[in-house]
């Protein structure tokens, strides 16, 4: 059995404005993805409500997440965080070529 | 609730051949760590043979993985892999500060 190596940076351009999503690993309870930003912001009225935790660390780039709680954080290279889940976000921008890698705990489903 | 933010490139410089782990997130089912490596290396005879998947990505530097197949893979920044479990593994050697991210997939037991 040989095991495969890929690289996380290696992105494709993509149009502005465009999310790129692709799993990396995905069992019963946990999904990792990469997803790559292309200069993207959320609609207005639309928030990210997920039902378990996810846990995001931005690899490339930078980016603004607005909570609905009112948070606003600013997000350089290297930084991470957990967001519970419910806490309804919103990715206000992103640079021109933002990588995200994504842990989202699927079997940890908040009430 | 305040959501916090840190920074997975703060890293502390440790002593040549030292490992360092540091626990970001975890479940029952999943843990996510954060391993720094300053040009450290596993002892000749130890292996190490883990009950379960993990999800390996170099965030920084470069290492070297051997396998007891024989399989020899040279990982840079950005390489991420999946080991399979107890897929047999021993770290030849990384650069000075290498740092690991890992995503144990504690629920996934191999037989």
């Amino acid at each position: 059995m040989t095991i495969r190596v890929e690289n996380i940076l290696s992105v494709i351009s993509g149009a502005f404005g465009r999310e790129d999503f692709l799993t990396l690993l995905e069992s019963e309870s946990v999904k990792v993805e990469r997803i790559v930003s292309h200069a993207s912001s959320s609609p207005e009225n639309v928030w990210y409500d997920q039902s378990y935790s996810e846990w995001v660390f931005l690899v490339r780039g930078q980016a603004t997440l607005q909570f609905e709680s009112g948070q606003v954080i600013e997000l350089e290279e290297g930084d991470y965080l957990t967001i519970p889940p419910h806490a309804r976000h919103q990715v206000r921008q992103t640079g021109p070529e933002t990588i995200w890698l994504v842990v989202h705990l699927k079997g940890e489903a908040g009430s």
